[in-house]
């Protein structure tokens, strides 16, 4: 990667689609993705599982509510949610407007 | 893991320790390692490397310089500073009481 790139500071590259949740890559190699996801008040991930990867997100702004196994999680600013290999998750809904750092190890 | 911990209150599990930075755990798989590095101001983390493994550090609260390769990066709040495998970092002083959240892949 460009060493530019070895420091970003985040609320400067969150951006946000009306009509979706948008994605940001922020790092990639086979070993770790992290990038950020971005959601507009009531946008929402569809609930899906990756086959061995741990994923992490992190809020760094906003507040949204999590499906993580059978459990909904309300998740403000602050908070750390982990979806092990295997757990289906997903973000059920952005309560507010919401910017999660998200991280996936392998990448998928 | 237990699901307990699938959602986790970092501000909350940050604790300092008044002779070095303090680590605390978030997550371990072989595939992943999430957690928090704890720095009271002028702590420091020295230069080391990662074969083989890529990590990124993001600022939850304070301030530090970090060392990445031949840089110096002042990262405040917000900041996500990465380290791709092979390269040189740590974190030379931490210019505030300062709270990091630290991925690696995979786990050392």
């Amino acid at each position: 990667m460009d060493t530019q790139e070895w420091k970003q500071h985040l609320p400067a590259r969150a951006a946000f689609d009306p009509a979706k949740m948008a994605k940001i890559d922020c790092f990639r190699s086979e070993r770790l993705l992290v990038g950020l996801n971005c959601f507009e008040p009531g946008q929402a991930q569809k609930v899906h599982t990756h086959a061995g990867a741990d994923k992490f997100y992190f809020v760094v702004s906003g507040k949204a509510r999590f499906l993580v196994g059978d459990r909904a999680l309300e998740a403000p600013s602050g908070s750390l949610v982990i979806a092990p290999a295997g757990v289906p998750h997903g973000v059920e809904t952005a309560l507010e407007r919401t910017v999660l750092l998200m991280g996936i190890a392998p990448t998928p």
